[in-house]
């Protein structure tokens, strides 16, 4: 299942609603439709508390609910009919253009990004001149990134060029979502705590990012602005994925392809990943885990440059594809002043 | 003033509250002492409707509600006479050792790092050998921790001793809390944006962290596990604060003193910290800017390590003492095996 967190406008407001996309670019109302599911052989009014209950519309609130919401979610597809109206005059069939698609989590309970993919260590090696450090062939090794709201965008979002940078970078990811809660999770048990599968653009200001990490403690003000954490545009669930170690990557800048890489690349699964940081740590639903970027999948691998107005498209197989243009860079310069 | 978020077991379960420190050792229940100063003027069932939207019993909601809440919790104090109960039969005064404080902020919006202590960097430039990039002295440096309600603890919570490591250790810090939103805020503005002061012990499991920060990406696990982020034992209201960079700080270990310092070494204010990191972002109430560990600090600097069992105190002047102790080492072995 492709399941996506969109938002509407209507006469009380923008709202945030669960949905499903299905074949034919539409995306149903998950709550709605299995309200009117239940409609058929519960009374109106605990037909909609059974589906608040059952299927709420919320992603955390969605996988918290576990198995019994899943099976929910699919009853209410298999008894869809064409494009039907809720009992309280509701909306249920959404065409994709017609909604607003948010981050399928537009809160993660927290954002890790991993480095896991040997082309693109090498790639930084040749750059930087400095080898790769040995462990990273024994860790998984991650830094955490923002989850607030701000930071955290999803389908054609515009890309915010902060007021302190003028080398700003895309990068082609994917990442997992924690589905259920655990700690000290073996590899092997650890694929059934993904939830599901998305796209991750880790917008990055390159020439402080470096600064920081010449720190060590990681990239800071490189990774951390509004909207610097794109993911979308949907999950989708393990059960839709064959394999999810041969999918291929695809990076395209104003059309024309920058990166054509592969999952197969990644040392590290995500299984592997997830164990290792389940050891003494309790995993909760709407963790994400980024795999850092697929080899050559950034500008400044290949040291081209992104500009405003680019339009920057992400493609994984199997899950679709994320788009964002890059804004006008803010004519404010920043507040802050170096200190020396 | 001195807000806490305590908890308490009930009949209905444990429940989460907002309250004041106030002397002798005691803690107000503000939201139910503001419901029985407003029963004076307003009918019960208004009063705890207004008690509820005006002073709410969370510290996320309190901070969003702005200078209103501040003045209802101070009038709430002010009309407190004795140890009354509530309209409601509800308990209102609650001596400290009836109650269990939890982190000012159980689940902060986020949690940034810093290290802004010289000694601290000196010490580390001594022990390992590399001189302090010339990036610290221009621009506050961070990495990221875990907001996760199971990463963050209390006064008198225990301290986990993760699967994986051999020499866990504590740091002497303190720290900050966002007030109210903003963003590209000035250095001049930003003591507006500080909610209120709070102590930090940073748990650090020192012989995997130095391994991820061969990575330059940051400590990982580290300083990620359950409970490593202990904060408490309440938050200063800036007011209550004469001179922020003028406190002593103070680590025992079993009551023998390992470390005694001063908040004056800091190179950065916290109101450059915040000026820096609001560029370009948008910053949220109850995010947490930690200072980083005084010089001298931590069992590293000093080449000493607590084992299982040890109580560790830490104190700064104004804000209060923080004590916790080591639990014993986990039995099961990690689940993880390294890769080669």
């Amino acid at each position: 299942m492709k399941l996506v967190t969109f938002e509407i406008t209507t006469l009380l407001g923008k709202q945030q609603r669960l949905g499903a996309m299905i074949d034919g670019g539409q995306i149903v109302d998950l709550n709605a439709a299995y309200a009117l599911h239940l409609s058929e052989t519960q009374g109106q009014s605990a037909a909609y508390q059974s589906a608040d209950a059952i299927l709420p519309s919320d992603m955390i609130q969605y996988f918290e609910r576990g198995e019994r919401a899943r099976k929910a979610a699919q009853a209410s597809l298999d008894h869809l009919d064409g494009n039907p109206t809720g009992a309280r005059s509701e909306q249920i069939v959404y065409p994709t253009d017609q909604v607003t698609l948010l981050a399928p989590f537009p809160r993660p309970a927290s954002l890790r990004d991993f480095g896991v993919f040997k082309t693109h260590m090498d790639a930084a090696a040749l750059i930087t001149g400095k080898e790769i450090s040995p462990e990273w062939f024994k860790l998984p090794n991650y830094y955490r990134g923002s989850t607030s709201p701000a930071s955290i965008a999803g389908h054609d979002a515009p890309v915010t060029w902060p007021n302190y940078t003028e080398k700003l970078d895309f990068e082609l990811e994917w990442g997992v979502y924690i589905g259920k809660e655990g700690k000290n999770i073996s590899v092997e048990d650890a694929p059934n705590y993904i939830g599901g599968y998305t796209i991750y653009n880790d917008i990055s200001a390159r020439d402080i990012q470096f600064r920081h990490m010449t720190l060590a403690l990681g990239p800071a003000k490189g990774k951390d602005f509004d909207n610097s954490n794109i993911m979308g545009p949907c999950l989708v669930t393990p059960d839709d994925i064959n394999d999810p170690y041969n999918l291929r990557m695809i990076a395209r800048v104003n059309g024309e392809v920058w990166a054509d890489g592969n999952t197969s690349d990644m040392y590290y699964t995500f299984a592997e990943m997830i164990s290792f940081v389940s050891q003494s740590e309790t995993l909760c639903v709407g963790d994400f885990l980024g795999s850092g970027t697929v080899g050559k999948g950034c500008g400044w691998e290949l040291d081209r440059w992104i500009q405003p107005g680019d339009v920057i498209e992400l493609e994984v197989e199997g899950i679709g594809l994320l788009r964002n243009q890059i804004e006008e860079k803010a004519e404010n310069p920043a507040a802050w002043q170096e200190k020396q």
